[in-house]
């Protein structure tokens, strides 16, 4: 099987709560950047040691936390060497509206893993009344009010999360053949 | 009072019924594409004598319908002589699905606009239970479901589609003087 | 080796040219969009056999061409069948200025293949002088002046586009197994 | 006559050279993001007073910097209060390649200003060998080669964010009336 890493930022839990389930899903490591954007060496190694990535924040302001872009901008090494050409890639968001401009967090996840010569893979599920029950296929989306905890994210987003990372794997191995 | 133009291409009524809304706010005169994509004389005419177009689309295979493309590709006499300039544009689109991909058919009318050398106002209006209940500032919003009329599109967001015509109208006259 | 197809629209012929060298790349069949935005029911069934399906189109007014959209409209038929699903895709567009909102049709082409669950893979050349001189990572861009023939578009953007066809071919043909 | 600010993060000195010249065209303060994306109280205030406020950047990785993003994070409490409302909004990029991602950078930048409900005015110039000769609208593109210093940055790109500066001046001071 493929190795899968799931590398994310979350403010406060609710984008970390998505990632577990992915990572459940992908048989994943969690990956987490910490809250002045940065990642040990041995995060780092984790990374390169992947065959596929999976991006998880917040939408913060129309597009992933700062700190999701420090680790972004932190990858710029990985990009000099093409250390990351061929890895598979995803992303999930999570914010307090229904759409909220999260398209545009997983639009820049696609373009950073297009400057990195990733493979994009979306989420696949049509729309429903649970399973992508925000209508999302460039990846993820989850959603829970402004001022609910995390445990509060609908179960379908969850799980639409979970068979997004199994759907990664399933991907990231067949590339490795 | 500046004089607003709403246009749009409907293919179901559903962004029809918005666009109804978008122009009783605005004061507008509604511009309909054809289901070919065109336009008579007569309507190129009220929006080339618009101080503000409003332009609408639903959002089908992630963007605009390609009626509407069509109405943005014979724009382009428009460009060549610059006679939209300085026109102020505002945008709205509906679909089945929360998300959906509607930012993408916003952000499209926002990248025609600019090269119009028009002045783009968005949705102002913060996210709420009924006004903007699915959180989108770029432009308008509205969904109801696949297999529902468009007379089941959500008051709030017909009342979000209002308002936002009375802003565009707002700020196209400030700027007339 | 994996089947692949070239889908694409040509207003005057750059984008044709361009086309041509991706599928020579790929070894891929071209299909042809006509002037009205359609494809006969053999051109389906070529798209519907292909491993790989690689999209193009000129930018006209910030976007892909209407009729390039109104065949994206027309594989709605696909989608409810998810009869793509697995498919890899990648995209290229051609037009006067260097940037020019090229990036937007790209975009445009990557959300249209994310609904249909298919697979990107980007242009994964480094920027050079030659190769990747427009410096794009989500697909191909190439350039000629807005008053120049087809013949005119540089080398190496023809380059760029036929290492890019060999890059969606072999990527395909492991995701075939 | 209106009040602009210039806010930008610059990370080797060839954004700060564009902003330069976009606040010179515009009159405008030149409110600089340091190196951990931070402002000063009296630099909040700044832009708390102006009419309208310009945002520049480089692109790193496919989008503005994560400096940049630290400060739009941070405009979370603008948001709240809706404080900056109506102010006329703009946006530059510099990066190494002709494209290379730059519209991504300018596409955040509008939909950061759609949140925060400001009015968004692009570049107007036609595509030209000198003024806007990179081909950009949706705000100012400047480039110049990834070993260059901010010197070599071409004088046409100068001048069109000087342009562009005097632009957004002229619009603001009409909206104020």
């Amino acid at each position: 099987m493929a190795k899968v890493a799931v590398v994310y930022h979350s403010g406060y839990g609710h984008t970390q709560r998505v990632a577990e389930f992915v990572a459940k899903g992908a048989g994943a490591d969690l990956v987490t950047i910490d809250a002045e954007g940065n990642l040990t060496d041995a995060q780092w190694a984790t990374l390169d040691a992947a065959d596929a990535i999976i991006m998880g924040s917040p939408t913060y302001m129309g597009m992933a936390s700062w700190q999701f872009k420090k680790f972004a901008d932190a990858t710029s090494k990985k990009w000099f060497t093409s250390a990351w050409k061929d890895k598979v890639a995803g992303g999930f968001t999570c914010s307090a509206s229904m759409s909220g401009d999260k398209l545009s967090t997983l639009q820049y996840f696609i373009t950073l893993s297009m400057q990195q010569a990733m493979i994009w893979v979306g989420q696949p599920a049509m729309p429903g009344a649970d399973i992508n029950r925000i209508g999302s296929n460039s990846g993820v989306m989850a959603q829970c009010g402004p001022n609910d905890p995390a445990s509060a994210i609908p179960q379908g987003d969850l799980d639409t999360a979970q068979a997004y990372g199994k759907r990664i794997a399933e991907v990231a191995s067949k590339l490795k053949g």
